[in-house]
């Protein structure tokens, strides 16, 4: 972007998918975004439809409507995300890096590295499986440097950055026993996504509370992935995923095992998100809300040691579709193109 | 504002009270508006403490703490907002006038011309009645004009702002029975504020729902008193308000008898609004969701004539704590110091 | 039910269909009912599987299998309901009533008199148009006599409960304008279904509110139809129904032009209502709750005059899962054969 | 409970209290139950109002008013329960002992066994420490026998419910390491209680989630004075409980590392509540929610060993105020009567 005029320092964005809660969230921000220049919106399924007439909340901001996929379209963009079901993003991607587009997947395609992973969790084989080593895992605050130069970018899953963000000190630390992490995370309802399914209707899903997928969760291996890689070693992670009738929020609560517990651990979280912009550790006692960063895309962090006893508690908190999806995204392609990495994502949490 | 510089074309800002969600909305619109320059906020009872520990969703973002009242930090301000309890305004805008600040009340202090329907409705004799007549009553798709030359703005009321934008055409048309009014509305619970009372509990309020005040509601002369002026005549209106169990939102349905039958609404409405930045007029058949306006500041209206019979019925839906309150305060401040009246309120709806 | 023995006077009760959200409290009804021996529920899409299993609620309730749907057990039972979609029961009434049993639609069969009306609004010519005239509308407060001697009920919709007893007594006394009626109705979600849709997932209609279907609601014909019996003569009616987020209730405004403005009102309604099991007319001034009739089959009514005009205001509440579907259906059950009216259906409302 | 007429059998009943959401519960329960005369109830703050003035679900089925605290009144029941505040039910307990009725609280006042422990989560000294050892832990599944014979009981809390039912079948095979449990457990936000406090708010909880108290609840001495016993050996406990926008319900989700992981754990619960009317323990693989258990006294539990690893994670639902409070009072009234435990008590949970 070291282009001089602002016309040609915008960023040509095209989007594939966008009918779903991660696509209209994307949508917002990057209707508000002063680089980016949306130009095509693909869906099969909508084609021919105004954006806004999907999505009355765009009214007067995005004047797109939707087109049939067309890869000669979105190639000639710079940067291409992602938000359709798995499994999509691996059938366009070859085709668009290809093409010298940037490519931000938000689905779970290019998380996993090892091909045979992928295919247990999600049931098909990848179809691009030599982009896997190339693929970035876009948590910036892991992988900031690698983000800069990557051309594929696999946005990371919504529980795996809250419960990521809250081990990381931690783990980097060597502070506690890594073979017994437990993460009891908590979500809105909208990480469920917009597909009409009857458990998520409003009157199955609201007033009640219920664990789901305790023998196994697919962002189970993407979270172990993330942090056998900090810790060095093989992790041992109790991963149990719940439904709280909210509409967004991930609130993540996480438990550790100290091998030393004589630790400044606030002044550890502190120093290590001290440069992050979208990382906030609270105050010591604090108890994070998922309002409080609602539409925003900070992760907020306070981790506690109930009365001085061996066991770490971490909490952390995100609005699952901002910095669990389309802000992250964001967030990587203003990375990506040199940007501020703040640019379009500063808007505060909206309380009440 | 026809200073040079950056820094001198900033306005000066102070708030009056701020603790409650009109305040905190203030707060997150100001602190991301071009233009603000926010000085000063003042509560008896938080005083002392960071605006950030009460809300922290402004962490980040307001780096202000609140402060003891002081009429003369407030008079060095450029525009003051009263954002506290009904009756308080009144006992400061003398003073505030005198100093030369533009003065915006967002509450009832000043919507009510005559002294006495203000006694009888919010029990309390005036403390200024001089003031009533030049206050400025800050609806600017009506009095946009009075409200540039304004020095004390009374900001409306939620349900008001609703039900006479959704009202206004028919009546500047003479098109309906203007001694039949009736205006079904429905408020989320955010709008009976912040303070603790037990019918706004959680466990109370929510999977529930139910009228109150129907004997009589502060906003009934409020609402009359507008549309009075805009129909020419004394209007008779049955305003019945309810309780659903949302945190923002008001859904006004109107209906009035038509006196003419065979007249384009439609095309009536949008004529009517064709220029007016915060009022979308939907297309034909629409039903405008609250959702759809969350954190904007856009009045959405559709109208409809069920079975082409003589009653119209018109939907408006608003934020209340936006358009209803703390968005069209800021919208006048555009107004009274001349910016763009979009300037800081361009933020789409949320949704999900 | 002359027999003499305990188990001999048991009734024996089919039902078709029951996967929805009418069939569940049905289902919650009849278990513990101490009349009704629940001896089929057909399900062609669920056969085979536990009711238990599909209702974890109902564990240890409710021993049934769901089967294929099976005229001939159906026809050994002493009365089937049938908790079917609309257009399914009008398959197996005559050969049902063939058999000698009684039967209670739930859905919208056998609600209006005239076929054509039905196919209007419900799409498909009717199956058995020569029952329609047969069928009693099961609204009790209206009905009860011929109810008794019945054979086929149509159990009345949620709305048409809420409204039709709320307009009645203005009605009978010739108070109103009946060419000008207005009810606007706010519904809970579960009104719309057990059936997976996008708008009534919780990320949808949670934290919003909307209208819908102003042009032209099934319910307006089903409730004109009743308002012009007790009327005598054809009523104008504006029907405008709302989502509203939460569960389950119905709360019903109504509107009407007092013809006479000296009349008692509140006597005329406790009059009327005065030997109602389950209506219950508030105190003046008062607001029914919806939350007050959650799981009760009661329906609660206030009337107010806002000051002294000559428009009367009516609040009606019910459950639109007990006094709107499943619990009248029960309540009918109990007229038909001979029980006390309120046999199984005295819980009381479930508060918070 | 030897008499032989069924008017004499009747249980005269008192309440001391019953303003809050456990009073409001105990009344809607004790109302149905068949045994129970309610003879008086107690409020210095409603004396005089009708009880189903301030609770409208209540009309028909309640007939008492309020009375000032009468310890004669009181003195002439069988049984009196206290829904009060913590540390008033322990200034009547000496008095109304004496007078020989049994005395149910459902406060924390007798829950704990040292006084110093309570005063130092409760904040004042104990008023009656010598009837602490004589008061027996109302909770069923392990107390049942000293529950038939005791004068004073401690109704156990939500939390300590919920919590102690999941670990009680691992703590009493010692088949896990005791020193480090973990329970992480979600409420709705009527176990705050109906006292107006900001938080409660429904603009404040609804679509938010967060974790309280995390560096000390009162609960925790509760629970682990529970499971103390039950070990055998002092537990160390980490507890964390979490507000969820829902009214009703306690999710707990337990955590523990398993000494021997070759275990079959669905048999080893299965065989310990086989005989429990009131702990249901579901099939391997689920997950319970808790709407399957809303207003009802059953609590339902699985049991998961995740990839077969050594962490056991159990899921424990109830109703806070049924089984979590009222609920467990009545059944606790039953076994103090000799009558079957489940009488009055047979509702099934109501979904949606």
């Amino acid at each position: 972007m070291t282009v001089k005029g602002l016309e040609l320092s915008m960023i040509k964005v095209g989007i594939i998918g966008g009918t779903g809660y991660t696509g209209v969230e994307l949508l917002r921000l990057l209707a508000a975004h002063p680089q980016a220049d949306l130009r095509v919106i693909t869906s099969r399924g909508e084609a021919g439809k105004q954006v806004s007439d999907l999505f009355p909340n765009l009214r007067g901001h995005v004047k797109l409507a939707f087109t049939q996929p067309d890869i000669k379209a979105l190639a000639g963009c710079d940067v291409v995300f992602s938000a359709t079901p798995n499994g999509v993003a691996m059938m366009h991607a070859r085709e668009l890096l290809k093409a010298g587009v940037k490519f931000i997947d938000l689905a779970a395609d290019f998380r996993l590295k090892d091909p045979a992973v992928w295919e247990k969790w999600y049931g098909t084989p990848h179809a691009c499986p030599e982009l896997l080593a190339e693929a970035v895992y876009g948590l910036p605050e892991v992988n900031r440097e690698k983000i800069k130069k990557a051309r594929l970018i696999a946005n990371p899953g919504c529980y795996p950055t809250a419960v990521q963000l809250g081990f990381l000190p931690l783990l980097e630390a060597g502070l506690v026993d890594a073979v017994h992490l437990i993460a009891d995370a908590k979500s809105g309802i909208s990480g469920a996504g917009r597909k009409a399914e009857a458990h998520t209707l409003f009157s199955e899903a609201s007033d009640n509370f219920k664990a789901y997928s305790v023998p196994g969760h697919r962002h189970w291996p993407e979270i172990r992935q993330g942090l056998d890689a900090v810790a060095g070693e093989p992790v041992g992670l109790t991963f149990v995923p719940h439904l709280t009738p909210m509409i967004r929020g991930i609130h993540a609560t996480l438990y550790a095992r100290l091998v030393k517990t004589k630790v400044d651990l606030q002044a550890l979280y502190e120093k290590r998100y001290a440069n992050e912009p979208f990382v906030d550790v609270m105050p010591p006692g604090s108890h994070p809300e998922t309002r409080s960063v609602r539409i925003s895309n900070v992760c907020r962090i306070a981790v506690h040691q109930p009365q001085g006893e061996d066991t770490v508690v971490v909490l952390s908190v995100i609005d699952n579709l901002v910095k669990g999806a389309a802000g992250q995204a964001v967030q990587n392609m203003n990375i990506l193109f040199g940007l501020d990495e703040r640019t379009g994502l500063q808007q505060a949490g909206v309380l009440p």
